[in-house]
């Protein structure tokens, strides 16, 4: 039996690994387009900041583990140019063909970069080689660009600044990280602008010039900068998939059952190029996000090779550091729950992050987002320089469990005082929905 | 109707202001035996270091929040001497008699020092007036002894020695914090033990002399020491309950149901005086520990004021900072799980707090306890310089919501860089548990 992964990122090395331990007499073969394997797309920021100090500390693992050690054949710097359903066939890129019985595709995103941009030479990040790029490109740079004011764009941000830069970013909205409302987001957004220079509603944006002498254009000024890096949302690389017809959604994304299995009983999908169901509305979701590609990988590669996991769903749990803060957040805001017809509430509640007399505690900021009626818990939004990060990542396994605010009052998170007050925000928080 | 509250500590102010919240008309009376309401005793340690700089600082309000703002009566240095259920009246320390219509027994527990000790004069520390004491007695002490191995011993011994004071503390067991087994406590016990003075297998330890010239004699050895104390545990304040024919287990602790009910129906009790329910076993068992306290509080004080709350039980998840360390569990060890009759295995796993390439990343020793067959999760210990506490509550969201290992394993905690590996240690014990 030939099992076949596209693409050697997160899910796909993942899948190649579990596939070949619930089966090692499968033969197991990943074709990577580029030239690594198992990187660490999350690391690149910290690269380009100077924190770490080569691309190859972003490797999780050299090559060698997966060839030698996990005996799994990795083809890179090689493509895939299409998917012969009815033959079981790869077409490659450098013209020769494979054969499979199983086909798992992790083809990940790639960014999504408006073509003005690109027309220019501008990229965004995602592999690791654009970020060896990048990082070319910034060496000589003392003023650098971000289109784009999501999660990604705010942390380049950072670390670009925390790296030495000067910095402008470059929103469409009238302010930065939209999801989260005026009160979560006030202290942080303020801390933010004495760092960044952040230029907002800026939808008429005109970019002009070359590498190394951009400008800026937009509501009446200009900004010369040297580099400009798009940040502007990412795209499922799907093209070769939808082209063998298997079912993508709307937006290209690969519909998978709980099985990560496709349309095609052959053929599996997962990470950044699959859907999942989002667990609190049960309905299909996109959540590219590199611990659930890795869970994905792991369930379709058992899958494939004959064993029997089912992928839950996922909640979107996103963390993130810029400059001094941790902001994250879990499940569905206010707005995303009535969208989706939830009838929902959100409380906010300013803490503290340690107990009052304790040295060194900051606010805590918390959005908490349940199910009027039911008290479901939603969704949570957490900012603070101390502590939000594994706070929102309580409130996920509590989403997971689907417990409601009252549940997640009374679980019994420990107290001591380094680490919060003997009400914590997130149990105020859970209080206060219950009323 | 008048409700009385025996107790002004972390339950009795709870049970007082919800009662008063939940029914305003309400005459709410709280008798307190010291000087003090509404205090952090688990503050006194830092109090102790020298971080906080007054006992003022561990109150949680001012006297007058609770006599003014929320028009609750509150009676200092008055202990009640006995309970009349038949008048439902209370017998006061001066001779006073009190009526109550509803009577919430919240009198918390008191330090367990052996005849020996105290005989010496030496105490342990529960209440602030103690903590004002051995601040006092270690004013001018240069070598300070601590009898007792637990979370309060060896957390006061890292306050004092941080605070600039020689330490011994005195173990009867041969390693000190017993329930943490030797894989997950190693690396912590070595750091600790170049800071303290550990004598181990203690229990011949005789101490003779008094305060400021004490001397501890063990195994051939003998110590001198300025100041001794007493950390040995704790026992609930339950005397005048039990004198009046309240139901109470073994070890003198009063049994409640789910509404915090005595076995008497016009009797509540809530805080460390108080039984729970183990939300893993489903047996009573005893928690007393601030958070536990204070939603036990807030439930004894809504039924009794008319309300319906329903306390779930707790599952001990307890959290300290020692030195650097981060110190947390929750739920069982596989020996209490094995004691309960609960098929139980634990997996250990040493991880990583932050992404491999993510600069000051720690290490994180997690045991993971789980039910073999059914695979749900009873509970973990986890030791770290960074993350420990928080990743432990994590898990106890997880346990009070029943989950299993698996669900754990897909519950979408976050991911990025600063805050853990890819594969938390969290979620690889997760996995180690679900083979």
């Amino acid at each position: 039996m030939d099992l076949v992964v596209i693409g050697g990122g997160a899910a796909g090395m993942a899948a190649a690994s579990k596939a070949k331990r619930v089966n090692p007499s499968l033969s197991v073969t990943v074709i990577e387009a580029g030239r690594y394997v198992s990187y660490a797309e999350c690391g690149i920021p910290y690269y380009l900041e100077g924190i770490v100090a080569s691309p190859a500390d972003l490797l999780h693992y050299p090559l060698e583990e997966f060839t030698q050690k996990r005996g799994i054949n990795v083809i890179t710097r090689t493509s895939v140019n299409a998917i012969d359903r009815k033959n079981r066939e790869l077409i490659l890129s450098n013209g020769a063909k494979t054969r499979y019985d199983r086909l798992i595709i992790a083809t990940g995103a790639s960014p999504k970069v408006p073509d003005s941009l690109s027309a220019l030479g501008i990229h965004g990040i995602r592999s690791l080689e654009s970020g060896e790029i990048t990082h070319q490109d910034i060496s000589n740079a003392a003023v650098v660009a971000i289109i784009g004011d999501g999660i990604l764009g705010i942390e380049l941000a950072s670390s670009l600044v925390q790296g030495g830069k000067k910095v402008y970013l470059v929103s469409r909205h009238s302010e930065i990280l939209k999801g989260f409302d005026a009160k979560i987001g006030a202290a942080f957004r303020e801390e933010f602008k004495q760092r960044v220079n952040v230029l907002t509603e800026a939808s008429d944006l005109e970019v002009t010039g070359s590498n190394g002498a951009f400008v800026l254009a937009t509501r009446g000024n200009k900004f010369a900068v040297d580099v400009v890096i798009s940040a502007t949302g990412i795209v499922p690389n799907t093209k070769i998939a939808i082209d063998a017809g298997i079912a993508a959604d709307s937006r290209g994304i690969i519909i998978t059952d709980g099985h990560m299995l496709t349309s095609d009983p052959s053929i599996y999908a997962a990470g950044d190029c699959a859907s999942t169901t989002n667990t609190v509305t049960g309905q299909p979701d996109w959540h590219p996000l590199a611990q659930v590609s890795n869970k994905m990988g792991r369930v379709a590669g058992s899958n494939a090779a004959g064993g029997s996991m089912v992928f839950p769903g996922s909640v979107g749990t996103t963390l993130v550091k810029v400059f001094d803060y941790e902001i994250g957040f879990t499940g569905l805001t206010e707005e995303q729950a009535k969208k989706d017809g939830l009838d929902a509430k959100t409380i906010f509640v300013k803490g503290m992050s340690k107990a009052g007399y304790y040295p060194g505690k900051q606010p805590v900021f918390v959005n908490m987002v349940t199910e009027n009626v039911t008290g479901r818990m939603l969704g949570a939004q957490v900012v603070s320089k101390d502590g939000a990060a594994w706070r929102v990542n309580a409130v996920a396994a509590a989403i997971q469990a689907r417990l409601t605010a009252e549940a997640f009052f009374f679980s019994d998170l420990g107290y001591s005082p380094p680490f919060g007050p003997v009400w914590d925000p997130l149990i105020i928080a859970a209080d206060l929905s219950m009323k």
